[in-house]
């Protein structure tokens, strides 16, 4: 079963739809000044000799233009924009400056000459950033000016790239297949086949790391967990999914499957986030999830709802469906403040009281970053985001996730993710149209129930409606981090207690979790969101001399009222403690 | 009060005897081996331009030779050995030859000449290396060769230093204060000062993991957490309470009163080791404390043993004994091999089967490392360990561990920590000797019941009984890591579950406790333990495909008997899993 894109689609008003406006309006502007402030845009005009300044920033600093640029592309395939077009024709007039001859870019290499092209594949990025410039292109399918650079950089490439080589940071794979599907050149899919062929002989040195770190410890066909740089491993896969797309190879399908049920099963965090580790940005061991000394990258979040779109037309199976919409929702969404004036780079699932992590480190939102592959990352995803709404077969139309908006042949109405009601409207009469139950509650479509998975309406005309009824969720035994406590959702939603919602003279770290969960509307909350008031108690810790005892402290407790919110909306109101995680008394 | 360090001290037998002769036999001559072909030999012998070799290793190589000389020092004193004497000759020769006209000494900037000296105090390691040359010097007191490159150096870096400038690791104040003691020159001792004074100025750049990680956020003596980097954070600590030694200011003793508390509350593991945090070698959050992915470096509890020595001298009170010996037998012995064969870097809690953390880490025992600065650290502390036994002031002798030997006037023998029986004879008849009564269960002094604290003997042979009964330990509710579990304890020792004594058909990870504890003498077994057991339940968790569910799945299970060993042991056996925090049953 292979499922595909529709044609056009449009969010047209909900949740996302302001997500996508704040997304045009701030972010996108933003982003441009930001990245002349951070100097990418200088070191592309260096590169293209108008003008000498020096190159400043990280060496991949070329794809986080290339990520903005992708988002220009999705927003004015959206709606025209003499603003945002402007930013592209400059942009892409820039880029086709600072190519050099032969098709070779990136500033990095012209401007701060490092060495020899390719002379550090393992740690330089010339391969990422081309990867993004393709993926840029694809976003940007009837610009030949941008079209006719990638070409040349891509064939370029395909001469140097010919008998060896493969990137420390995997993205070629992504961007050359759909530069391949955009042109047909079967040079473009090649090159990416033998750069997934490549990958496991253990040969990107320096491996600070370890070469799983670069996925590159065994061939990718004999992956069976995602392991290493979690951004790098889930770009990998979503490439090598692109490519069994194309070639149908059973081994590279198998691979997928494992790798996925190795990362849902014991290695993704509640919200669908992912890494476990600072240090390397890596997965950690299976079930070692820390909540509080989490990395959760905003981009490896990204990554994910890349991957599992991507397996999602390739299987048509729900779970991984279920699996983007609740990344999407929460490991992504945590990573942009409601007004747009930050990004998280870090999305922990607990914060201490008093917390002093260096703010350089992400865990809070900021404006802008040294290493800024998320803010783009972001933009192009929001910009995006009406295609990963529902897709077609050769039998009809699949309705995936619920957002107000015309996808192809179908409306949707709905005020979800706060309410359960989902209206469909089947625009062409005797269309075979399915929709999914998500696997998180009960629901009826029609009024009848229907179990998880894909249900297929019976009119043109449809109603899903879905149980919002909050949920008590528990970790497996082996999740040694969270033991003992419990977490709150309602529909696709994680909730968290926040130091700003603490009953008076409690402290966050010191309430427990005892249930009685009831949703409550609060338009006056974080723009309007429906919170979830819970039963707990407060039990003040001692700060004794020493925290290791015979007796058991771990019940009891002042009985209070908690309210919790979305977890992607933590940190909108100031520095405080806040945990997903509660412990609950036994 | 204030209590001074004996004279003559011996260990004579039992368990630290056994590991002093390890130390002496076997790590100590490995060393030299490790430090030539590591090239921090070859380094000195290019500064003193014996050589053309380049320079290898880390910028701070030259330390590790000032530890292994200083264990020398310790070792000669204990009892001669031409084998050892030739060592340390040839190393104090090649120190006075690589040795600058003007006093200057390290290799780093003398051979690989990175800069001008001095041109990056927060990062090249000068300061901390001439500390660590300076107790070298210390530890060979009678050797005036090697007390004059000390003294020159320390000339040297009075003059440099006499208006600005501190160390982004500190050490130099410990070795000033200990070159002061032994020359009476009082300019080391002002500089020691004045290096404290000039902390909290924010003043280090690049300061990377920002200018907590230097312990140069606030002043000293505003500083009342522990924070930053744990070894510079100890070793400072050991340093301002030299100084308090001698200056007597009461800030610098309430400064340190503070960190302790802090330290001790809520930053240490139960085994003493401490730093959370991998990425900055770092202290987390208070209760921040993650028994997978902790650091809790070997050298970091080497330091707190340093610190906890001098806060006993200071203030005499057996709560700075109790975590000493909580840390020597736990946090600093697990980094050590049984058999001599390796160290570690890292010191977790807790190792998951299948666990896949590059080697190169330090979790795993090695024979040496890129950065070896904990083998030597480990010799030292072996070499010199007699010293931390008992101590005199005005009124007599205080026992503060137990091993069996003479120290000063006190005979003491013993079979701890496998056994609780402790016999004293005092040499000096009407002596008056008090001894260290543990906080962690009930003993009897010539079979009275005593409290924890000291105790003063009323004979002139004495016996104290400690209760040897293994103990169930919870951590405090906030130690969110390890919620829901327990540990086991046996005197001073901490227990761990390991994968080789796991029972048939399980794996550690899947196993809980639930009570029935048990000391078995098992002569068998990591060279002759006392084992305990205890009832538990196998669980076997299922794999399954998304690990948040309704369900509560954390009790029950097949009943099975479980065999702990001591933590210190555990890795002597291959490469499996391993426990301290053991899920129980609720």
């Amino acid at each position: 079963m292979t499922l595909h894109e529709l044609g056009p689609a449009a969010i047209e008003g909900g949740f996302w739809a302001g997500r996508q406006r704040l997304n045009r309006d701030v972010l996108i502007p933003d982003g441009e000044r930001r990245l002349e402030a951070a100097g990418n845009l200088g070191n592309l005009r260096a590169a293209a000799g108008r003008s000498d300044e020096r190159f400043r920033g990280m060496v991949f600093g070329d794809s986080d233009v290339y990520k903005w640029l992708e988002a220009l592309g999705h927003e004015l395939a959206r709606e025209p924009s003499p603003e945002l077009s402007r930013m592209a024709d400059e942009t892409i007039d820039l880029l086709a400056a600072a190519q050099c001859e032969d098709g070779y870019l990136n500033s990095y290499y012209q401007v701060a000459k490092p060495g020899p092209r390719w002379s550090n594949l393992a740690w330089d990025h010339e391969l990422y950033c081309a990867g993004h410039l393709f993926e840029a292109a694809a976003a940007h399918p009837h610009d030949e000016r941008l079209l006719g650079v990638a070409r040349r950089f891509a064939d370029l490439l395909v001469d140097v790239f010919r008998d060896a080589g493969t990137c420390g940071h995997p993205e070629a794979e992504l961007g050359l297949v759909k530069l391949f599907r955009l042109t047909g050149e079967r040079s473009y899919l090649e090159l990416a086949q033998a750069f997934v062929d490549r990958r496991g002989a253990a040969d990107l040195e320096p491996a600070t790391h370890g070469s799983s770190y670069f996925q590159n410890r065994v061939p990718v066909r004999e992956q069976d967990e995602v392991e290493g740089h979690a951004v790098r491993a889930l770009y990998l896969a979503a490439g090598v999914t692109d490519l069994y797309m194309e070639t149908g190879e059973p081994a590279l399908l198998d691979a997928m499957h494992a790798q996925w049920r190795d990362m849902a099963g014991g290695k993704a965090y509640l919200t669908g986030g992912v890494g476990a580790h600072h240090t390397d940005e890596a997965f950690g061991d299976a079930y070692e999830l820390p909540p509080d000394r989490c990395y959760g990258e905003t981009c490896a979040a990204i990554a994910s709802v890349l991957w599992n779109w991507r397996m999602l037309l390739v299987t048509g199976e729900a779970r991984f469906a279920d699996l983007l919409e609740r990344t999407l929702y929460n490991g992504v969404l945590a990573g942009l403040a409601l007004d747009g004036g930050g990004y998280s780079y870090v999305n922990p699932l607990h914060v201490r009281e008093g917390h002093r992590d260096p703010v350089e480190r992400g865990a809070r939102r900021q404006p802008w970053y040294a290493c800024a592959c998320c803010p783009p990352n972001v933009m192009r995803l929001l910009a995006s985001l009406q295609r990963y709404v529902a897709t077609r077969d050769g039998d009809g139309v699949q309705i995936h996730q619920y957002a107000t908006g015309t996808f192809g042949p179908v409306r949707v109405r709905t005020d979800y993710p706060w309410d359960g009601r989902v209206t469909v409207e089947v625009l062409e009469p005797g269309l075979s149209v399915s929709m999914r139950v998500p696997d998180w509650g009960s629901a009826r479509l029609d009024g009848r129930p229907v179990k998880p998975g894909y249900v297929r309406l019976e009119h043109d005309t449809a109603t899903l409606e879905l149980d919002m009824t909050p949920r008590l969720v528990l970790p497996h035994p082996r999740i040694d981090a969270v033991r003992g406590c419990a977490a709150i959702e309602r529909g696709p939603l994680v909730y968290c207690l926040e130091a700003a919602d603490a009953p008076a003279d409690t402290v966050v770290d010191d309430l427990r979790l005892t249930g009685g969960l009831e949703a409550v509307a609060r338009p006056d909350l974080l723009g309007g969101i429906v919170a979830v008031e819970a039963d707990g108690a407060h039990a003040p810790a001692d700060r004794s001399e020493w925290p290791y005892t015979p007796d058991d402290r771990h019940n009891g407790g002042r009985p209070v009222r908690l309210l919790a919110v979305p977890y992607a909306l933590w940190g909108n109101r100031g520095d405080g403690a806040m945990r997903v995680w509660v412990p609950r008394n036994s």
